[in-house]
């Protein structure tokens, strides 16, 4: 397949796997490259500048295809060394950096100095229309249904991606609740040229996380997964489990709930735990409503082999109930 | 266009016109009709079952297309004679009912006796599957982006479309957030056989509202709706005014807000006023966040041309990108 997605990632497909904490790992962006996507290694999942640089030249030894670095950058009391992040990937000869979480525009001239592409993942039209101003080359925008950080205006894919497509001029990357290649085609028709999955992508062989946890996105459904934080405006959308029904209860309660009273219950590390252990209720896991169209665990080459494969046939399904009406 | 909703339909396009309290005249319904979609007739519009015969009539002079009747079941302590209602539609020759609101169980006997085929309009898969079970014969499904109720799931089109079409056997009409060629193309590819339009058709001329409002409409962006009623499970989707942010204030303060003490601002002859005098701000305005892709007030005839030609050409451009993968 060709688009300006595929073009300007250099893979054979227009699909890219999203930046995600804790799962970004060499295992999973080099097994969803070598099937032919674009890789993502999350930055901040390595403890430091130094560790990054390791995982890359780990990565690089597991694929010669492209992959791509995710910065994301967290509001945060204690702020990771982004600057340092950021030399680094552009030390390194990665030439795909997605950025996340707040505008690029500083982190810009060291990546286009470095010859480095850049897509900014963002939850808004007016957000996508700001960073292609400040030069970024793709936009890879997320929709209501996107695990993690979907942002705060509630948007979904169906509307958002038609929404950006009609006004940013640069490549569109469709994010949030894409899945299979049904939801795939809907994406190109809304006017994408390519799509980022994660959850998806969590439930393959290759992701190094708990088989529990793939299992449980396997068993789960369009009504399992949950908004918290919404009273912060920090909006996450995470699955259903102890601890996000425990949080959404300590929200809705008369006067809500502060930040650091439930910050122990929420922590990166008992995520980290949950994933890497299968206990499902250990901590928060991010996940989007797209586990209704997640029916196994394939390998990331059959999974894309397959999704490739429906794409074209619901297209090809659509176009002929049209052909029916021209002829 | 030919698929299974335009053969149960008896229409040229797979496109059927939303049912909408106070928009559901003769005038939407036969102008939806006469451009080859399914116009719909608000049952509940009318004040009595007679005043319903008579509209029915006065739609039959205005088009020898099939139109239809929604029969929307609300919540209320002063029920509506809904057997009265269906009695004149099956008596009426109304070959097509649009059911909502609660089960259509008790209602199925007599329409089917009358040789109706009914439409059940639903918000999640496992209605939709009950509602196939009692003998309906289709399912128009409503997603998120969905104006007037939605339900509590949250579930976005994207997703909802795609699960309800890996489950759902009859056929399956896609409802909220479509109003062009691109979101109609993307409801097809995610398995809908036709599409169901609401906020899209009260922006074309024959819409009997106010100038006013078709203008909100068209100036309205996709984050120009909200959701009210949220806290007592009975959300709706309305468009941005002082009335809906005023509910949603008073709905979010400690200790919430009472239905009656709100009745005065949200009840249905303000939204109604709202519809007739174009004065915005009179009352509730049910609108998706597809008024993003509302830019004009065209006559039915040209939209439904339009948005025909735009999903020929969508799909058509995401299947010239999937063919350079082939070749």
């Amino acid at each position: 397949m060709r688009t300006r997605v595929t073009e300007l990632l250099g893979t054979d497909l227009p699909i890219v796997q999203g930046g995600m904490q804790w799962v970004g790992r060499a295992e999973m962006a080099s097994a969803v490259s070598n099937a032919g996507g674009l890789g993502i290694l999350t930055a901040l999942t390595q403890p430091s500048p130094d560790a990054l640089r390791d995982e890359i030249a780990r990565c690089r030894a597991m694929t010669d295809k492209p992959f791509g670095v995710n910065l994301t950058i967290f509001p945060s009391a204690t702020p990771r060394p982004y600057a340092e992040y950021v030399k680094v990937i552009a030390e390194s000869g990665v030439k795909i950096v997605e950025t996340a979480g707040r505008s690029p525009a500083e982190h810009l001239p060291p990546l286009k100095q470095a010859g480095v592409k850049v897509i900014h993942k963002c939850t808004s039209v007016r957000h996508a229309l700001t960073a292609e101003r400040l030069g970024v080359d793709a936009i890879s925008i997320d929709g209501f249904e996107a695990a993690g950080h979907p942002g705060e205006d509630d948007v979904g894919g169906l509307i958002l991606f038609a929404a950006a497509a009609r006004k940013v001029r640069i490549p569109l990357i469709a994010s949030g609740g894409i899945g299979d290649g049904a939801t795939m085609a809907a994406a190109l028709a809304l006017g994408a040229e390519g799509i980022n999955m994660g959850t998806r992508f969590c439930a393959t062989k290759e992701a190094p996380i708990h088989e529990n946890i793939k299992q449980a996105l396997v068993n789960a459904g369009e009504r399992d997964t949950r908004l918290i934080f919404r009273t912060m405006r920090n909006t996450a959308r995470v699955l259903s489990n102890d601890i996000s029904n425990k949080v959404v209860e300590l929200e809705n309660q008369p006067g809500g709930v502060a930040f650091e009273d439930i910050r122990h219950l929420v922590s990166g590390e008992r995520g980290r735990d949950a994933l890497i252990t299968g206990e499902i209720n250990a901590g928060l896991v991010w996940a989007s409503p797209v586990v209704a169209m997640i029916d196994d665990i394939p390998t990331c080459a059959e999974l894309l082999e397959r999704i490739m494969a429906d794409c074209k046939s619901s297209l090809g399904k659509a176009m002929t109930a049209f052909d029916a009406h021209i002829g």
